[in-house]
């Protein structure tokens, strides 16, 4: 077991001073409470300077002066004091695995795992940390990375070096779970691309893209988890590399491209820790299934209800996401990333790619 | 572009074997025609020397008298003609890519994703080949490994030799999607544990259960993709590790077990490339609900159904399991392997598997 460090003890710390404040609070008489930003959609704000959707100034106090409340406070302290604890041993747990603890906290016991889920993110909230500060694991791995950049990640079978084309398979480097301990050491890159499927992943790799272009290929696989938005971030803001995204063309792909660039609602929370406001959407657009006359499957009606709703969506305000959207139900239809094929296995990186990137400044050719 | 291996002109001329026929049917004035196993679940037939379910020796037969006949085997040569450009030129594609690609087909031309799976799939009966030998590309990939096994990866930037302890950061050793370019070279474990969840995965890798005890931890991920199971059977079979599969305890569980140690029945024809007959279960099993007293959910009207369904499976028909899976209809209950955590973090790596193992001859302490 290693000495705690320097960040370990920061987190102790702000977590040690949400109970200072109740102790303070009896001290004087008073009823222990706590105040939170209301978390629901109305309380949703543009922040400018950080570019992303967070919580805004609307506050609900709770204090311990009924037993509903009390209760509460009291799974809260069970809370802290575990992570207290986890952050003095250097260990790390998931949510689930609290949950299953609780069992042993008597009255504090959670009766849900939502309930102990819905805690952790007030924590979150009230001491601005991420959760993986707490060392809470997520149960989802991070992406796969392949492409010229260098990172050195601190586990705990010592330090490992990797350059994510030369040290890996053909899978790529795995992005761990916990992405603070990872250390972006320097690279060679032009751009990220973050990829939807696995099958135009491989496609890029097998046919060279990376090399070509210099491009870091990131298999989102999805919908992001929470370590792969970190890393993209972490890659856009700390080295500078731009980010563009590349998923199907379909309203729940776009979705994937919203959560990357401007955070998820049930997460504003962590848009400043998450999302990357830089990040561009490449592809596939529905200008594209029209432009290069792509093999379409027509929009069903759950496409359409979600097209409708991102057009209210703040996220796609703009005249981009108002031209294309309104395109597409116009056509009323939706192409996969892998239709490209159709026009040949190298369309894609010898013609369409190299296009849409340099005409929008990403790539130096 | 290299030169084709000596794997890619053995497939490419069996390939061609299957026109050979047509071509020497057409010559003698014959119509050509192609024979295949039934593919129904009342032509699995169980294969006591490899241990596996496979298709019986009920056949079709196919032939080009009917224009439908005639289209399927069309489509067939193309596709065959497609499999022999992508090995002579070494490249592959995923099936969604060969979907797009018959676009340029004309009257070749898949009308839907299934065709052209199922059609792929003959083509593997028919060669007794997997499609990886095609080039045919999954689109999930392999799952992790971590611990003390060295492998050589065949990639398209060289060869590279990873040890799945050493080289690799706390996300592991990710399987490629074809698992044929992967040499095992040398490793020192006693057994591999094929674990369901991350959250478990992550626990005993941070307990350092694969140093205590030298195993093998893989990540399945949920339903183990081809690549898993194939790496799975290869540990076993090539370096003789025994396997163990640890998973929550519902039915849905035991199917995951039940794909990794039988085969699945969509894909019988490749049991004896992808199932590991000695794999075993650890548990959770219902009897552990029992004698650990863990923490439980209700079972659903969809769990009882299942469970009941798995006792007429001829795959759960034996002794181990008909006891519990009664058991489990008797207590209504079903556990996550996470639950263990209500003992304790160390529960699970310390008492748990530590004893389950050893009763089952599988650890060396």
């Amino acid at each position: 077991m290693s000495e705690p460090n320097a960040r370990d003890v920061a987190t102790t710390k702000r977590l040690m001073e949400i109970a200072q404040v109740w102790y303070d609070q009896m001290g004087a008489g008073d009823v222990p409470s706590i105040t939170l930003p209301t978390r629901t959609k109305y309380n949703l704000e543009f922040n400018d300077s950080s570019e992303v959707w967070t919580y805004g100034s609307k506050e609900s106090t709770r204090n311990a002066g009924t037993a509903k409340s009390a209760v509460h406070m009291l799974k809260m302290a069970y809370v802290m004091g575990f992570i207290k604890m986890q952050l003095a041993e250097n260990r790390s747990s998931t949510l689930r695995e609290m949950y299953y603890i609780s069992e042993g906290w008597k009255q504090a016991k959670f009766s849900a795992q939502n309930e102990s889920n819905y805690l952790v993110e007030d924590l979150e909230i009230i001491t601005n940390l991420q959760r993986e500060f707490f060392h809470m694991r997520p149960e989802e791995d991070g992406a796969s990375i392949f492409g010229p950049i260098r990172v050195r990640e601190s586990t705990r079978r010592g330090m490992k070096e990797i350059h994510c084309q030369d040290d890996v398979g053909e899978a790529g480097y795995h992005i761990p779970n916990n992405v603070e301990n990872v250390e972006l050491v320097d690279h060679d890159a032009s751009c990220v691309i973050a990829i939807e499927t696995g099958g135009m992943f491989s496609r890029l790799q097998e046919n060279g893209f990376d090399e070509e272009y210099n491009t870091i290929l990131l298999h989102l696989s999805g919908q992001p988890s929470r370590a792969t938005r970190r890393m993209l971030k972490r890659m856009n803001e700390e080295m500078h590399i731009p980010v563009v995204v590349f998923t199907d063309g379909d309203p729940w792909s776009y979705r994937i491209y919203a959560s990357v660039a401007y955070g998820s609602i049930k997460a504003a929370h962590m848009s400043e820790h998450l999302a990357t406001p830089a990040a561009k959407f490449v592809g596939v657009k529905p200008s594209d299934i029209r432009d290069y006359n792509l093999p379409a499957d027509k929009l069903s009606e759950q496409d359409v209800a979600a097209l409708r709703a991102e057009l209210s969506d703040p996220r796609f305000d703009n005249d981009f996401w108002r031209k294309e959207i309104n395109l597409q139900l116009e056509m009323g239809l939706k192409s996969e990333q892998q239709a490209f094929a159709s026009h040949g296995l190298d369309f894609v990186t010898k013609e369409y790619l190299p296009n849409m990137l340099s005409e929008m400044g990403v790539l130096k050719r």
